[in-house]
């Protein structure tokens, strides 16, 4: 197949497969059924440990360990997939599943760089592994753009001018933190930033704020406050995006929040009927919102 | 008594009572004890909730409720200090401890305004409250300059390059989030940013990492990173002062870490001598560092 066959905006022609691979969560199911609808066959690569087994069984697939780039490479070149995307949650891994190959460790140096950098600079890594290999790592927006959420209200109701007033302090804070490759989210209750995430993770992000509210640390009264995830500035847009789920949702209402905003355009939305609904149940607002606006 | 009968530099002479306004912790007794050197009489006012009734009991003391300016003023005054300093932790009050008075409740549209902001701006406020009604607020480092922690190695070694590297990003870290009047904390391990102070306290923000630590999900071994403390800058230097106990030692050691370092000249330490004695048992280097330095 010479690059002529590739089509029009570099996207693959019809029929050619396409990695995935995948880390944890439900994102990678949504965007196999979106490659399946573009008439595409996806081929799954899990992350052991990370990907869920009975997404990756529903689709023909393959496993490999973090570290094992070599090992990557081979069996995506093994499916005939020439792209490739990456999806879903790797938190920075437990050291004990990193398992290196000999490939990998001829790269150790470069490796152990990457894992000096945060999560962000870690994916970019390994893609440029790929990428020496002859894959190239295709953007989410190319694949599956249903999974990025878009502008406006999309659960509950108008956030308050309060509720934008904090919106907008939370995204000055993630774009302040943008040169450290750090959280992607951030809360603010009546201007008070009550949580910044790194490390953690949204999920306990949103558990400390629960328990800050149980002991009544937080001044602002429940239902007021909001949970801002956005993409940090200069941000490789093709992995680790900031993404929400049902889950997140459900532990929004437990920190007694008034509702959630995400980068409209780049953040990614997991199982987004579950999502608004449980909005709805909880009276919480979900907003797509400019992520550039506060700037 | 004429503005002629003050001493050098502004502070009140040999026998003139001070107000110590306390909030929790151990430091109100250290800084009690520095005025008492000095040949002043401590006076002390307790924030009903925060500050440690046993170390109130052993000087000339009364109880103020937060929210209370009016009799704050007013039990100043019946002690006859025309000087005040704030030392104590004053985390954001559970709201059932507030207690207005009519003169609080007069200002009560300003006092709106500064919980909208943070601790910062909270004790500021108070402070131009007291200001107001003629009394003048003095800044620690006047008062008892012995309870800030000087430069250098203070316990333990010589931070190893590697620690440098991440006590100067942390130090980043809190100067980037200086606009925002949130945490004076964080926590970096080998280049990555795993945790960043906000509404949830330094001790707090320790037991996460010592939990990711447990669920390995921090990618630095143990006794690599450090635990960073320093003022935001522009913050008014005479209150929420960034500080170190044996508590915050304990917790560094719980947290896996290979240090603390803090911000020298303008963070203060409780209780030296255990702090330091906890740093040498647990093998870590504890160093005052020029805040500025990382800018």
């Amino acid at each position: 197949m010479t690059p002529d066959s590739i089509g029009v905006g570099g996207v693959a022609p019809h029929g050619e497969p396409l990695a995935i691979i995948c880390g944890g969560g439900s994102f990678p199911a949504a965007v196999a059924e979106a490659v399946q609808r573009q008439g595409r066959e996806p081929v799954m690569f899990g992350i052991r440990g990370w990907a869920d087994r009975t997404v990756l069984e529903r689709y023909k697939h393959d496993w490999v360990a973090l570290g094992q780039a070599g090992r990557l490479v081979r069996v995506i070149n093994a499916h005939h997939c020439r792209e490739a995307v990456f999806i879903g949650t790797v938190l920075r891994p437990p050291l004990s599943q990193i398992r290196l190959d000999w490939q990998t460790l001829r790269l150790l140096p470069r490796l152990a760089r990457l894992f000096r950098g945060g999560d962000d600079r870690l994916l970019s890594g390994i893609a440029g592994l790929l990428e020496e290999a002859g894959l190239r790592i295709v953007g989410l927006q190319e694949i599956a753009p249903e999974v990025f959420v878009p502008a406006g209200v999309l659960a509950g109701y108008q956030p308050s001018a309060r509720d934008d007033s904090d919106i907008a302090q939370a995204l000055k804070v993630i774009a302040a933190l943008g040169p450290f490759d750090v959280g992607q989210a951030a809360i603010v209750a009546d201007s008070n930033v009550l949580a910044v995430e790194a490390a953690e993770g949204t999920d306990n992000m949103l558990a400390r704020v629960a328990e800050l509210r149980r002991l009544r640390r937080v001044a602002a009264p429940p239902g007021v406050g909001v949970l801002v995830k956005a993409p940090k500035p200069g941000q490789d847009r093709r992995f680790d995006l900031p993404a929400i789920g049902p889950q997140t949702v459900e532990n929004v209402a437990g920190a007694g929040l008034a509702g959630l905003a995400v980068a409209a355009g780049s953040a990614i939305i997991a199982e987004p009927a579950a999502v608004i609904a449980a909005a709805d149940r909880a009276k919480l607002f979900l907003v797509g919102v400019d992520e550039d606006a506060a700037q």
